[in-house]
């Protein structure tokens, strides 16, 4: 199949640029020393290639991430990176793969036991104003989970403040103050797992015993800034559906694509068009000026590259793996929902 | 079943608040004056209440709604309110529904003829930088479609420029000078069908044989600020999953709710947490501090009110319809894709 025989909007996925951004990241972070997020493709077939690569243990963010992992096999260690407050439908699959999940107070411990689960990792809150128990308290959390019967695997926490810091010496010295937050706390804690990094501080977090990186696989434009070594991999494919009329009053002249904003994440902003000013976006819409005016046609196919990753995945029922002008391969986006 | 039975997060519509819209709107623009637009909403079930009102003809803006609602049996009158460059499935429904597209080129009416299309409107540019070609060329575009076979039903031109324009006299005055143009451009297609209007200016286009409303139904709080008589009915149900360590160096208090920017349409940016203020959104997570600090607690339910309906609804598989504690209905999204 041609790329230009798919029904637009459709996702992309560079088969060049994603084998190249795994081999890379497989390379620096071999097997068990990176723990892959799925939340970044929510594609199981995306996590075959990255169990290929060696690496056997995943990433969650959410209880649907976790039960399809399971069905597709994937089910060696699977962490929960996240904190639940019903943990039933994961202690369901608890005879059928190893779950671990992130807890950070009485309650999150409480609901794991309740729920089933056998194994967990005390989150802890490294700078960044989101979960996780403070560092002094993790012991204290630990023990409770031992006192409910649950296995307490080590510690997590995540520097996500520091993803997007540009500087190379500033992140690394930022990341190593957030990860002697997190040593402490593992000392208290017990365990051998310190799970924590993500693709901006891959390089720079030497304390992890695993990184739990995703964005890498498929990259943010937004990264690019960050001087990392892999490619943007994603792409909306998109059809021009209309050029603007040469009487208008509106210059320069515009064309419309169909990829709008219920196809791209739109939390870190407009999209980009190669060789073209983004407009604005509408549901199904995107106004852009090429920079050779009357250069993009009606009926053209256009690549719209969204600003963030992650969410724009979530929009798309599948995505296609092409080489150039061919369709390699269609996977379903299958870890969507909750 | 309770709201708090509910697995979130999850989308939750305000049954009181949905009937008191659909009943405002079918009192002031009853039967065929209003064709709601599904792309708000992406719920056959949520359609077929709006016909119940009145309302027999729709518009759509995508392939998907347009088999979906054929398949739904709502099949009367369904516009595609938007330009394609294939138009076969469409054409493959022709003898199941009345299927109007909309065209505005050369290359579109082409389409709309080799898709095995009979009705077109012609789309007229009326001042938002999108589709729609120059009034003066509406009478070229329909003489083209009627050469092809294809009967022209009138003509479309979509405001949307104006939708949030707060002052009513003036917005009141802009619609009459984008009508205005659509109204020239009406005389040179012929036809019987003016379509045109959304829910920010339902009551100040006079000149649109038929309005093309869709939020009013679920209701943007962004059209707060437009003075309007619908009332926000969507929500994001939420679960508190974390609440800031007492010791943290970071203040006020905060918590965690697991809503984030893949439950939530991030394009006019954070949602708001009644009583709270919003600081960031996460994939999935939203952190906020509650204005009396330590009022909300792990295990405690949210109600997060997203900034824009309509692609928020496109992110979620299920919409409850629930009164007070209630949940009364669940209705599959099921209009969602392309």
């Amino acid at each position: 199949m041609k790329v230009t025989d798919l029904q637009t909007p459709a996702l992309l996925v560079d088969a060049a640029a994603l084998e190249h951004n795994l081999a890379t990241m497989a390379a620096a972070l071999p097997g068990p020393r990176l723990r892959p997020h799925v939340k970044a493709h929510k594609t199981t077939e995306l996590a075959r290639r990255q169990a290929a690569y060696g690496h056997r243990a995943f990433t969650c963010a959410t209880i649907r991430e976790v039960e399809g992992m399971v069905a597709a096999g994937l089910s060696d260690d699977l962490l929960l990176a996240n904190e639940v407050l019903d943990a039933r439908r994961l202690g369901a699959l608890a005879d059928r793969a190893r779950i671990t999940v992130a807890v950070d107070s009485p309650e999150t411990v409480e609901a794991a036991a309740a729920g089933g689960l056998r194994e967990v990792l005390v989150d802890v809150d490294v700078g960044l104003p989101r979960c996780g128990c403070a560092p002094g308290d993790a012991g204290r959390i630990a023990d409770l989970a031992r006192s409910k019967g649950l296995e307490v695997r080590g510690v997590m926490g995540y520097e996500g403040h520091l993803m997007l810091v540009a500087d190379a010496g500033q992140r690394r010295t930022m990341t190593a103050d957030c990860m002697a937050l997190l040593s402490r706390a593992a000392a208290d804690v017990g365990g051998e797992v310190v799970s924590a990094g993500g693709t901006g501080t891959y390089a720079d977090n030497t304390v992890a015993t695993e990184i739990q990186a995703g964005s890498y696989a498929l990259m943010d434009t937004a990264y690019g800034a960050v001087g990392l070594p892999f490619r943007p991999a994603l792409s909306v494919l998109g059809t021009v559906i209309s050029a603007s009329p040469p009487s208008s009053a509106v210059q320069p002249p515009w064309v419309v694509a169909d990829v709008g904003l219920k196809s791209l994440g739109m939390d870190h902003g407009n999209p980009t068009v190669p060789g073209a000013t983004v407009w604005f976006c509408s549901d199904e819409h995107v106004t852009f000026a090429p920079d050779e005016p009357r250069s993009v046609k009606v009926g053209d196919r256009v690549r719209v590259l969204p600003a963030h990753v992650d969410p724009t995945v979530a929009l798309h029922a599948a995505l296609h793996l092409v080489d150039g002008d061919t369709v390699v391969e269609t996977w379903p986006v299958d870890l969507r929902g909750w």
